[in-house]
């Protein structure tokens, strides 16, 4: 089908019962920080207006939400991947609705968090000063790492390599300059394990009392490390484009109790990071069906849906594809009582 | 007059017209970035699945906006200040109505940014890998610095010194811990000059076609030095507590044009970090004034308004200091055509 009719019937699909130009209304909205830890330093600083002891807080995470007037499922925690933060969620790099305001306008409350160490969740730079102070090695530095823009266009599959294109590409990459502001460094590697962000997951849906944990990319894993750790409140797993499942011969109990859904994009068996990825949660999703589970592992282009990037949530379909996981919402996760 | 029974009036006062279990009907919210440009490093990271060298973007703004269905005012730009990100202008530590929403349900778009690299705005970490990879020095390392929770105690002003309490406080200091996570390192010194939150907040400015431009504390001089470089699309400015005021003896033409708002909590005299800078900020209004500006120059307690802490965006009367400041917006800052 020609690129601009699609997209046009696309937007039309996209818009029912959910016109952008209407106003919204909204139950309430807030954020709040879950987790962290107060931790003691002798090298906050090196500047003389700001003591270099004393006592900081740090693996909180930030959750903004919002609730609809009249909830129609379960709520929904939107948790990014690599090298991003929340931002991922919101409005698209083109200035499309995100899936934040989409899925409240479907009736859906929403949380929006930072991971641990990203964005409006604190990172501890004291071991920066530490170095800098001479108190350790340059090797003691903490890793803290930046995705290139080169790099990433084949991480988030844009294109096999810089700057080819994947023919077909739903993602808006006319607005390709916008997406790149929206990469922070990331902290990743220098945080304890298990990654604060994990246990936060865990408190939050037990808070939440029955949560949809949406997860990204190298945040896939936590809803069901999360799981492993606490399955109280978890509704469902949502895992988009996993950096790892959980391993298809280990202990699949903690997973079995709830419907999971782990999701696809185009181009992934061309992508040397990413089929061996595919092809590991596969063999999770059989086996923990096998085992009893109810784990949906769905792979767009098997499905007839072409041309989406490892960013689904922000290509031209993206709505769209929020409607399928909505549907999948509805016909899966067991009204609460 | 007994506390319980001063909050309950505030909160009575504060309530009027804006109950907080009302629906909340808005026109549209979103975000954006402003500002940013790519550079390239060599120095990105040190892990083997994302390669060192490559372009990155920095220097942008985040910029998160709600509109309301009726605005009755020129939009309000919420600046926050050192160590924190736009949490600051969100639900207070102990559960309150932030001022973000509190100015949208009074009728007033609202854009809550994070300064250039802090929060969602992504900082430049390859100077980190720069010495971790032994091509620079430890001494050549960034400057990031946290504020601890027992010196931020003064600088925030709870108290002359951690833990003493100033009396009459109105800090919600049960929710302390809550406060503590909002802090997040602060890579200011390792910043362009000017800041390029600066140059980001006169193109929002711009774009706006007529903002407040509401500081806070180290941000507090930010808007001064967007009027110094362009006046356009300022509408006014309200700085809370600056760390800096424009110099009295200095140029003082960018600022004779706009109304603007300086504001002060209580024991500023008895800081040493803050009274220099209220003097310093009075002598500039007078003479601002004498030369044809409109500076309000406004200490609470002089008003009777007495227990104030440097964050009184968060204290127990905030939303009564919003509406103060709103109502000096009507009073002040002309209808758009």
């Amino acid at each position: 089908m020609n690129r601009t009719i699609r997209l046009a019937l696309l937007a039309l699909l996209a818009g029912i019962g959910v016109a952008q130009a209407e106003p919204l209304t909204i139950e309430s909205q807030g954020s709040f920080f879950i987790g962290g830890k107060d931790v003691k330093s002798e090298t906050l600083s090196t500047l003389p207006a700001y003591a270099p002891s004393g006592t900081i807080t740090v693996g909180q995470m930030y959750v903004r939400y919002q609730i609809p007037v009249a909830p129609k499922g379960p709520p929904v925690t939107l948790i990014h991947g690599c090298c991003l933060t929340g931002k991922t969620w919101e409005t698209t790099p083109d200035g499309r609705m995100g899936w934040d305001e989409f899925f409240l306008r479907r009736g859906t409350p929403i949380y929006v968090i930072d991971q641990a160490a990203r964005g409006r969740s604190a990172a501890n730079a004291s071991a920066i000063n530490t170095t800098k102070m001479g108190k350790a090695t340059p090797a003691e530095l903490p890793t803290v790492f930046a995705a290139s823009h080169e790099g990433a266009w084949a991480i988030f599959r844009f294109g096999s390599e810089y700057p080819q294109v994947h023919p077909g590409m739903l993602f808006p990459l006319e607005a390709q300059g916008e997406f790149w502001k929206q990469m922070v460094p990331d902290w990743l590697n220098s945080l304890p394990t298990p990654n604060p962000t994990v246990p936060a997951l865990s408190q939050l849906a037990v808070k939440l009392n029955g949560a949809v944990l949406m997860s990204h990319s190298q945040s896939g894993i936590y809803p069901f490390q999360t799981a492993a750790l606490n399955t109280s409140g978890i509704a469902a797993i949502i895992s988009i484009e996993p950096g790892a499942c959980p391993a298809a011969t280990g202990d699949l109990k903690p997973y079995l109790g709830m419907p999971i859904m782990v999701l696809w994009g185009d181009y992934v068996e061309q992508a040397p990071r990413w089929a061996p990825r595919l092809k590991a949660c596969r063999e999770f999703a059989e086996a923990a069906n096998k085992a009893g589970g109810r784990v949906t592992h769905y792979v767009l282009p098997e499905h007839g849906i072409k041309g989406n990037s490892h960013m689904l949530m922000q290509d031209d379909n993206s709505l769209e594809l929020a409607d399928m996981l909505l549907d999948w919402i509805r016909k899966n996760v067991p009204a609460r009582p």
